[in-house]
């Protein structure tokens, strides 16, 4: 027995979601069926909008709803350094932190051999062209997976060209965690970066 | 740091459905965010369409897109026979048995005294409307959860006034489950409900 047309196409809807299987998806279905119409419909148009209000800083490539991000307009942040991420969720992941005060670069994504994805296919040149002798360090705070680690090292090595200090975030044991639950990665890393008490 | 205004949106109607908590409400926004705009529109449209388009049946309250449902309207089924189930996931979950061929009924909700909803609030009427002299068995599925079994013990006494021969489906351990896992309630059952082989 099958769904009705119209239940079915919300499911599949649903389904194309990362992270929400088959089960899921018809839960979430049967949950809006019976919700609130005026719910349903701020839902609807929801969606709808965020494609059209939310667009790129023409600058740094982190989301906003004019021509600039809120971050790029603020006079009084360092405009001497800059944090290379990945994501704009990263962003708002780095300003939870309260302590950076520098500009931010979005890539939107990284190099990735499985998805055939370049440096080109980054948001790199509008990074380059931001250089200039006022920026003194940029960090690279791409994720430590083995595509953010393969951007960053390209990245690291386009800006050792054009003389500009560049650093990258460092890895090691999470705060809170266990040394004998710890990868063999993590744990040489943090050996690695150990430093003088 | 805020999020744009319009992502914000879109980030609390997500944080509204079951199951989804904030950073996967974050995590669904950017994804609709960086989707094609053809498939933004279908999903934002089929959402609005659902509750336009989905009925519930006028016989027996199921889920459907014309008067009367699938099942409703097949003279193929068993016309003496129904099965009272709580919700119209769960008609499909029986369905896919395959083994009952009879009607159904569907409450949309158990009594619950934490919510105060009572036996009034249900689609009971409707039920009691369809049993004449045809109806041979009501099988009341409800879930084996409390508000499942008051429910399916409050049914059974009305129907037992109307002389009605009603039965419940059975308790006890899953197919291919571990006796020293079972919780002792399901053990019980299990021995309860025991059958000579």
């Amino acid at each position: 027995m099958n769904y009705p047309q119209s239940f079915q196409d919300l499911v599949d809807c649903f389904k194309r979601l990362p992270g929400i299987g088959g089960k899921s998806a018809e839960r979430l279905a049967y949950y809006i069926l019976s919700m609130d119409k005026s719910y349903v419909e701020e839902f609807s148009d929801s969606i709808k909008n965020i494609q059209e209000s939310i667009h790129y800083c023409v600058k740094c490539g982190h989301i906003c709803e004019d021509e600039f991000c809120d971050i790029c307009k603020d006079k009084n942040r360092d405009q001497d350094t800059i944090c290379v991420v990945e994501d704009s969720k990263d962003v708002f992941a780095m300003e939870k932190v309260k302590e950076y005060n520098g500009l931010y670069h979005v890539l939107h994504g990284t190099m990735s051999i499985l998805d055939g994805k370049t440096i080109e296919d980054l948001n790199v040149n509008s990074l380059f062209e931001r250089l200039d002798d006022s920026i003194k360090e940029v960090i690279i705070a791409t994720n430590p997976t083995r595509e953010g680690e393969t951007t960053a090292l390209y990245l690291a090595k386009l800006l050792a060209k054009r003389n500009i200090n560049t650093t990258r975030i460092a890895n090691g044991l999470p705060i809170g965690s266990n040394i004998d639950y710890a990868d063999e990665l993590t744990l040489l890393k943090s050996l690695e970066g150990r430093k003088k008490i």
